[in-house]
């Protein structure tokens, strides 16, 4: 088990609940920044790697967050989350009264405003703060936060924010508007990436120089942020794991559980998640999310860089 | 009827069949170039505009082409360019052996194939020559072109493709192959047109501030170039028709039929043709492309700028 490094005594406390790629970045960021910060993640090891670099590891939730001023919660979705702040182990009855919790995981917004509710009714402050930009840019201390919440929330949170993010949006006073702002990035993006697969598959069964189909479309009108990130990949034949299919399963199944309850049809966002859950149920869902072309080929016989060394998914 | 008027000479002379938005820019950008263009529409009063700005009009495709070195058909599909080069008054015939004839028409680049092989059997140069800009780019000589064609019909059509292009992409010596790179740009285009009116409508149904998520979104990962431009339309509530509707219903429907045909499945590319054609069904074929957005508004009963005034399409 990893010793609790002692409180330095009078720096701001940041308490960091998930240590993974991007967790571990944002808790990077706040140590340069001056925070003392103490990190917890459901895999020792991952607390072992923080506490080699200098931070200090806690046992549980509860104890990372006992004396924080702050704590980032770091963690996969809305139930992981609830988790953290409610479980037998969670922050929310060890936290300082008057402490903020800034949630992170890409969630439905009425769970977020749920979640808020209920912290706020036992004194802690909630801000609901999804993340974008990925690993690199969390390292960096880059992330753009698309955040609501109080002003109190905001007011307390904001050492930690100058550290983690290049860009805070400041989305009002309400729980669950940064995730839904979150949720539609969210469907656009997967949208994106299931077209750029789609597209360059296709140039692919047709023969053309893939290396000039994406000089033409990255300046053409047909360009998205996503086509421009995620080609590469598959130009490369390289599908390491940025992001990962199953990231895609995850959001935009929130995005279409939320459509539905609310009886808005996206038919785009439903097409492009059938897609996902085929890549994923072909073995591909730890892979990179550009493994949607790799899908498409099997599907047309397309014939990509690198892909006849590697036709099953791993 | 138009008059003939006069061929000036020894200048290089241009016939532009088609002087629509994009036509008649195109014409007036080799005019500028100090070309002598001669311009024909199956509209007369089309070229009676061309010719009140001073150009040479033509009583049909056969006598545009009389004399021609160059001939740019800019019609709206393969089956039109057809009946340019072939029909009973079409310019195969009396185009001059040697001159070059440069289709600008999006098509499914099997036909574009097959015209430039019977264009190529009668001793004309034929150029597979897509473009894209919009009607503003041809105006000023901006557009970009995607082309291929042999080494000979690029040389005879560069005093028109300089005159009428910021940029030209070369694609090879193959006719078929600037079709196939358009028609991978307008699968893009078209989808990303889709998942923008799909994503800013689901941000209206959840009450969310439309400015502000247009800001967000243009500055993160879901954005593309069809959401930066076309949302403000839909924040301005103005279905003006820059592109329109029917554009769409054309172009995924020749995408679907390639990818049908080769046995492509393109999940995406279908979706965001059913809700073209639910647009044009409820009488919006004719508005803005962004009129996606006004249809999901009505499936959905989300409120989006200017929509109560306009609920029915136009």
């Amino acid at each position: 088990m990893t010793p609790l490094a002692e409180n330095s005594g009078s720096a701001i406390v940041a308490a960091v609940i998930g240590l993974g790629s991007m967790g571990m970045g944002m808790a990077s960021s706040m140590k340069r920044a001056g925070l003392d910060v103490v990190g917890y993640d459901i895999t020792p090891a991952a607390v072992d790697r923080f506490v080699a670099e200098g931070g200090r590891g806690a046992a549980s939730p509860a104890d990372a967050a006992k004396g924080a001023d702050i704590i980032v919660s770091v963690v996969v979705n809305g139930a992981q989350t609830e988790a953290v702040l409610f479980g037998s182990k969670g922050v929310a009855a060890p936290m300082k009264r008057g402490a903020v919790f800034i949630s992170s995981a890409t969630m439905d917004p009425a769970i977020a405003r749920d979640l808020a509710a209920r912290a706020q009714a036992l004194g802690l402050h909630y801000l609901d703060a999804p993340i974008s930009g990925g690993a690199a840019r969390a390292a960096k201390g880059e992330l753009t936060i698309m955040a609501s919440g109080s002003r109190q929330a905001f007011d307390r949170a904001r050492p930690a924010l100058d550290a983690m993010a290049g860009k805070v949006y400041e989305l009002g006073e309400a729980a669950g508007t940064g995730a839904a702002f979150k949720m539609i990035n969210q469907l656009l993006a997967g949208v994106h990436i299931a077209a750029a697969c789609e597209a360059i598959t296709f140039a692919a069964k047709q023969g053309l120089d893939l290396d000039k189909v994406y000089e033409v479309i990255t300046a053409s009108a047909g360009n998205s942020w996503m086509f421009e990130n995620r080609v590469p990949h598959v130009l490369a034949g390289d599908y390491t794991p940025a992001s990962s299919i199953e990231i895609f399963v995850k959001d935009l199944g929130i995005v279409l559980d939320m459509a539905r309850s609310q009886r808005y049809p996206a038919p785009l966002a439903a097409a492009a998640l059938q897609m996902y859950l085929a890549a994923a149920g072909a073995g591909m869902g730890g892979d990179d999310d550009s493994s949607l072309a790799r899908l498409y080929a099997q599907l047309s016989g397309a014939q990509l860089p690198g892909f006849a060394k590697e036709p099953q998914g791993r």
